[in-house]
């Protein structure tokens, strides 16, 4: 069997499954369970949840990271709510309407130079309530790291939860790369989650290791009484749903999280370095977790596509990404680099 | 590591993972390949989908059963129509509402005696075409094999293709057993869903072996243009995709399909055999697949769910269903009817 | 101007305004209000409303009685309920699905031999809860008068009720034609709406001689907080709403929905003796409001049409309905009979 | 009875009912017709829709404002498509999010300094074709005249018509109120709607005399389908349609649009002229049709609220908005001017 081989920065989730995690599955894959979750796989994993997040969180399982997104989103709202989130979320731009599709709410979404939402950019945006033809502000959503690679802190998090609880409104995460925050900020993920009043987070585990599987963990009590109908309705209750739980458990106790995400990051500020001096090349963003974004001279794109794969992030201005993984070999830094200053010299 | 051992006749998900089926995903574990389906493995099992259904048949990947079904459906459908499907449909009763959700379409249920729809009792309900106060029927969906455990004669699908073409509709098939029915028919997929008239067909894997991994396959040309969006909207695009084709190639190229859903289909003959002899006994469906529904004395069903899983059909009549699976060993049937029979003597 | 002059037995809303509700409309037509509602007209209908419901009685205008219904049933479900409702109810065979594309829940028909529900027919209907597979049962949408032109008595109302507490459910009335059910009943609205346990009630006026116009009414606390988002995003709320709320304020203090309504029911107990008389006329449902259901022979509904409005019921067995209305007249009635008559001696 | 009497500009709708159009209510109030629209008041008005947008034109009438945008929009999309329109369009923030819930589409809204989309500002936009993560842009939606007031020449429509076109995109207009568009450019409704490319207008008549009654009218052949179904489902089929039809064949046949746009046009040139001129007052926006933008000092706005209906507009930045009507006259423009000039000196 030929396999693809051309490797790349396109994006962690290109890679595959981590080895102790295929093992996870495989120890799973002993005789019967019941399906859908009903298993010890699961209890395990909401256990261990637990000891991540804290006694009062509850975890479910899903199968993608836009049905964690969306899932967690439908929970906080009615239909004639409104979401704020970034310019630049996942939920506003790569989900290909999920969110409005399922929650029917509308996404009013807040320019932003790095990706982050503040008190200030969202409070602008905090208005009409109580006036029934507007949509009501309900849920603040933020990404954790932000799809520009930036991280939040603890405090701008706690910021973002009080003026959410200010105005009644909740505060939802988007952690599809949260290990790799976590890394970045060294700090247990309980610190700037939980503690700093997140109310529901998605939870992923693909983009850093796992085969599939993401979640939704609910952060404080009450808010998950129904959520189980929500899951299957929204086509996300997995029936063998013990290897995901399995994977999870592995994911977190046996530290895979951990160190797949250092990895991850340590590759990203080897590929900053390397490309930073470039002459010609522009980093845009600060590099916190495992992306770099750059301005690259336009006329090279393609011949760069070629050999790496990776993504242009804004045509307009030539800006790329450039994601690293836990698999990304200090080689492959060296080797793109090289090949990116041979165009530019 | 104690992992759950009661063993049962639930479903046929409780099982675990088919040894082949895992070992195609650590096989496919080999280093970078881009995401969502872009991918080599995932171009080979389009292409072994072609050699079982047809050239014209295209194929998506999904994550669920309930996607399957719901996405093809959705792919169907505007919100004002109606979809005909038998009382017993998995649409019908268990996925939560999902098709309503994500199509807005009414499902018109159809009262059956074994779980079959046909063209008469399908044409009681077509009416109201052009009256724009009655919802207008487009998608006739049955199940092969039916949730009653029976299965379709290609010419009985053929019929009912015949009657939706009449009518300007599209016949859909719920697929997720598709193998036992293949093995039940002595057929080849192909002669009772492409030939036979279907347009769309949700095929499913894990409920005969697979990790995860259900796909929506279209039979005739012209319906597929836009279903990737629907696929994503659907939170139903898997990352890692490739580990879902990977699967797929294997359980078909392979014949993991035929032999497990032979055994299956075996071991549900077996079970049919033991149990119908016992006094006290009904055995209520013919046992064409891998289910056996049974009226059990309504006392004696609690003691039976302590030793081994299995669902209650019917409350009020007692009506019991066992489903086999791939890996129902015969001495899971010998104890089991062992253990009935002591309960009845 | 020449207008349309045939006259039949359609449907009620084939008549126009009646007078005295077109001047409360052109007496409403002074200088600027308010727009949305928020004037004292509609402070005024709503003070009305509160007489004949109840002090706890909050009402809402909105622009058809479809609207009235939807926007019923979603103030009280999440997309994973299901409503139980006759197989005949106007939701389930008249709104083109807009409950389904609105709500996102399953409707749930019972059939019946009268329209009506039971405690009977809907408790075989009330199982699957807590079980995430199954939509979870939430209202009970009843017709007061029934779409079979029955009318259900206040204890029956009452025992509906009391079963849809029992399972933490809610009772919702399609009181399209309500005024006919008071008048059939000979009591005033509260005594078989709020008293009997009613938690949202429909209440319609066009169908008994307001130009349009239709309201939901919570009969309740604490269910209404929210409605006026469902109401804007429904598309049901009307900017010169004055005019609704001067109609009805009219149509309650002026007793025109009794006088009307009275009317109309006389006339379909007349229609009732006349053509129940006539040989090869079988008349199928007891005339409690303002239809009349018949079984007429097949091949004369077509002549029979030609020279009156009126619409098939059940092509099946040639039952049509004939519905009076205000302004039928006992002429209209003499002539349609004798022209049935003759066509049968 | 004593009614509401203070005057104000807070919107169009605030008026009453133009006596012609009341009139011609009562002129239609003559026995019987066949309700939802199959009478021969709405035959005779869709012809003069023909002689007003072009032989091609097809009408189908709403009850609402909302419900044309929305249904329009319903009937050119599927769920997975963009809707890109001004950030100040009524749909985007006026309407409580009813086009994410019935259409699922994701808003794409464009700020701009007065209310117009231009070829400019749209193309940035128009991106992720054919890429399944993302909306695939689908309609452009316009308001003629905008919200801020100000009106699109035919040929700046006509370029954002080629601009749908060359991207297999559709045009839409929001007309709720075109006739004061019409006034302003001194041109008939086709040659800025049909002869310039516009697929789909929402034609409304309420804010100018209407008691209601708002229209869909598809200006090319082929899109109007099953757009009877999408009404019925969108809650939008009136019963008595007669009503409406009436009033729109007396408000084009007898001009009532004309008179009615021409008077409120010219009101609020009055009111730019007089409250131009008040040191203090910033007016924002060229007036062009029936609406005044200014900025007020902040302190006043409360003061001259209490005598005068208005909304503010921006509270940052004291913006407010003044509409005038058909049945504003001088007098409230002079005397309003006093007050305000009173207040500021």
């Amino acid at each position: 069997m030929t396999t693809e081989c051309r490797r790349g920065f396109a994006s962690d989730n290109n890679s595959g499954i981590h080895p102790l995690l295929l093992e996870s599955i495989a120890e799973a894959n002993t005789g019967h369970t019941i399906a859908y979750g009903d298993d010890e796989f699961t209890r395990r994993a909401e256990a261990t949840f637990k000891e991540h997040f804290g006694e009062q969180a509850e975890v479910f399982f899903v199968v993608t990271g836009t049905g964690a997104n969306v899932l967690s989103l439908a929970s906080l709202t009615r239909s004639y709510n409104a979401i704020i989130c970034a310019e630049t979320a996942h939920i506003n731009v790569d989900e290909c309407g999920a969110p409005e599709k399922f929650t029917s709410c509308k996404l009013v979404s807040v320019p932003t130079p790095d990706g982050k939402l503040t008190t200030e950019n969202v409070t602008r945006n905090l208005h009409g309530f109580g006036f029934e033809h507007h949509t009501q502000p309900r849920v603040i959503s933020i990404s954790q790291p932000t799809e520009m690679g930036t991280v939040y802190t603890p405090a701008e998090i706690k910021s973002l939860a009080d003026l959410a609880a200010e105005y009644g409104m909740m505060l939802h995460m988007d952690g599809a790369r949260l290990a790799n925050a976590a890394v970045s900020l060294s700090l247990p993920f309980k610190s700037f989650t939980t503690d700093a009043g997140v109310d529901v987070l998605s939870f992923g585990g693909t983009k850093n290791g796992m085969l599939y599987g993401e979640s939704v963990v609910f952060l404080k009590p009450g808010l998950s009484e129904n959520f189980k109908y929500l899951r299957k309705q929204g086509m996300q209750l997995s029936s063998k749903m013990r290897f995901i739980s399995a994977q999870f458990e592995t994911y977190l106790n046996k530290k895979v999280w951990y160190h797949n995400a250092l990895h991850a990051n340590k590759m990203a500020n080897l590929l900053f370095e390397r490309t930073s001096r470039i002459r010609g090349i522009t980093i845009t963003q600060p590099v916190q977790a495992n992306a770099v974004f750059a301005i690259v001279p336009g006329d090279l794109i393609r011949t760069l596509q070629e050999k790496y794969f990776f993504y242009v992030w804004d045509e307009a201005t030539s800006e790329v990404r450039w994601m690293t993984s836990y698999d990304t070999t200090p080689k492959d830094i060296e080797d793109f680099s090289l090949f990116l200053s041979s165009l530019l010299s």
